[in-house]
């Protein structure tokens, strides 16, 4: 076991957990506690009784988020229920406090019933300022998603499909300028059909990719594929458009960038030889990525990013979701929309100066200062111009 | 408006609120995150996937509790939904961190169908050590606890009916140490039918009384009555074994106790002189009681309890719950049974020495130093002899 690990065990046990709730207001005198409780609590519950949206001006709604999972999906470990996911969702919960000042709460559900999930989630809203979904499993995530999106009126994000999504475009757009490209002129190959995948070739495309290939284990996806799965149907329309066919050694032939969310050691050091100048490698498989970053520069990388904090630009999502749920609480957002997302992506991009920008350094740490200040910035702009 | 309903606005509005989630973990480096989230989690979760009753040893599950609510009954104010009910739920989520170092969680529910709580209630229970459930009107709230009681592994509880109970039955503990009178032998009288006149009807005679009469606003609850409501009908086969008829004046001729849960200025001085040697007043209905003191004084009670805090003895649930969780999430109990609400009480009355007894001083102060850790050593003194 790594030293991470055990020092997670040792801390986990020894404080109950990582989060705990505590009262902002002082309840030390029969005043205080009339102030905090009744009869002085009455006059709140009222206002908002009156004008329900005051609910945003008078209680911890503003700041709040459930980060909800079902434990189908948690990290690499599956399915494996409710009660094993919470570490995570307290450590998500961790997060959002110490990089953009978010209250969350853990809520773990004990359903994998897609309907029943909606409904709890529904349910459960009066009390939150916004969702963030985690850990559930592909394709119910979309379907929750979508669901949730459409009926509350308060912000969903799911993190394990955006989240990356967003900081693997922040990415593209530090390296393009590098590379001197344009977005609407490279061709993109995305390694790995799952959630994560699908969510970074949308993201890119939304933002302005032209020619990108979704590739499986299968191989190549293509709308001309009679085997196609259900889950590539709709990506398959918006990708390919030449329909090649064949493995992944095809599909970076002549690309710009390749992006990985597959299995480790999937890209041969060859290969790279075939793609476009300046090759662009994000392999992201974790522990072990798709080439080994020293391997990738001797094959010719231009720029390599991985998942990892032992090498140059770690894409890492823990520089979007705080970033933009502190933009989307603060700007009072329904929802977090693409132009939101593209936003923040843009702003974790800036977090560099184009006289900082190397090939070593596209990527922000997650611990520059400000940082989730910026990407908020840059979401509530949004929120504000639309 | 009071000077406590207008710093409670002000308090609310400036500080968003009165609760936040804090991390209990620093993360201000590399080392720091691989600890809190990924790759140190994985390590948290696995163990708890391999071994469920681990959520305990590793996660906020063993001190988070769930203040629920569906904004049906809150405070006075009557069925105002769940976003106004929410400043209530924050102030007991402070007061539960303040008294007993429990973190709670304010989760206002969006729907008043009693099984659809217990079922969103149940989904989100593994996340949860305990549920309180609050401000849920009755007869709605019987059912529910009693469902989830069945259902969960859990402790679950329903503070306005128990809470008060708890405190109530205290401070008759300690009435008749002064009074020298033995619980089997006293009458009481409890005056308002509703969920809390109940439910106190039912701590007592769990706790030793035998002769007790419940009032409500048509009179004397017997099971004579043809005309009976349903929910008295339970209450009614315990109570009132001489099936006497009649009103409050009738009812309390002779009795030792009065209590009153019930509207402003109903019980008169004069019947007070028709009570039973050393009689014992607790008119708690808010704010206006159901007799002055000062007159219950003049009418020749011997003691007199309000909910007020300018009274003295005042009957405050802030003695019971939080006490009562932190004893109940301290032993792992599964259940908040009769005989851990009686060691609550027989706690709080104990937290005055016997020789500090008085007439005007026998419910301790809710800022008494350590009075929580008190009523939870009871708790878990019983769990832990059970």
């Amino acid at each position: 076991m790594t030293d991470a690990k055990e020092k997670a065990l040792a801390i986990s046990k020894e404080k109950g957990g990582k989060i705990e709730v505590n009262s902002k207001v002082e309840i030390n005198s029969m005043e205080d506690l009339a102030i905090a409780y009744t009869p002085g609590v009455a006059a709140v519950s009222s206002a908002i009784a009156k004008n329900k949206e005051d609910v945003y001006t008078y209680t911890s709604k503003r700041n709040l988020v459930a980060v909800v999972t079902d434990g189908s999906a948690v990290l690499g470990l599956g399915n494996i229920g409710p009660e094993a996911a919470i570490p995570v969702m307290e450590g998500k919960a961790a997060l959002f406090k110490r990089f953009a000042d978010v209250d969350a709460v853990p809520i773990s559900l004990n359903t994998q019933d897609v309907d029943e999930i909606v409904s709890h989630i529904q349910a459960i809203a009066p009390s939150f300022g916004g969702i963030n979904l985690e850990d559930i499993s592909a394709p119910r995530c979309f379907e929750i998603e979508r669901k949730l999106k459409e009926t509350l009126d308060i912000p969903v994000f799911h993190d394990d499909q955006h989240g990356t999504a967003i900081v693997v475009l922040a990415g593209v757009y530090n390296a393009l300028k590098l590379a001197k490209k344009k977005i609407s002129e490279v061709k993109v190959v995305v390694n790995g059909g799952g959630a994560a995948g699908i969510a970074i070739s949308k993201r890119l495309l939304s933002a302005g990719v032209e020619d990108l290939l979704l590739v499986d284990k299968t191989g190549i996806v293509s709308s001309n594929d009679p085997d196609i799965e259900e889950r590539h149907k709709e990506i398959a329309e918006l990708t390919n458009k030449d329909q090649l066919q064949g493995g992944l050694e095809k599909a970076v032939e002549g690309a710009d960038i390749f992006i990985g969310v597959s299995a480790p050691n999937v890209l041969k050091k060859e290969w790279i030889a075939t793609m476009n100048d300046k090759p662009v490698i994000f392999a992201m498989a974790n522990p072990v990525p798709e080439i080994d970053p020293e391997e990738a520069k001797a094959g010719g990388a231009f720029i390599i990013g991985t998942g990892r904090s032992d090498f140059p630009n770690q894409i890492n999502n823990v520089l979007a979701f705080p970033g933009i749920f502190r933009g989307a609480l603060d700007a009072r957002a329904g929802d977090i929309t693409d132009a939101m997302q593209i936003a923040a992506a843009r702003g974790i991009a800036s977090a560099i100066p184009e006289d900082e920008l190397t090939v070593d350094n596209i990527i922000p740490n997650v611990f520059t200062p400000g940082i989730s200040d910026i990407v908020a910035d840059s979401v509530r702009n949004t929120v504000a111009n639309n």
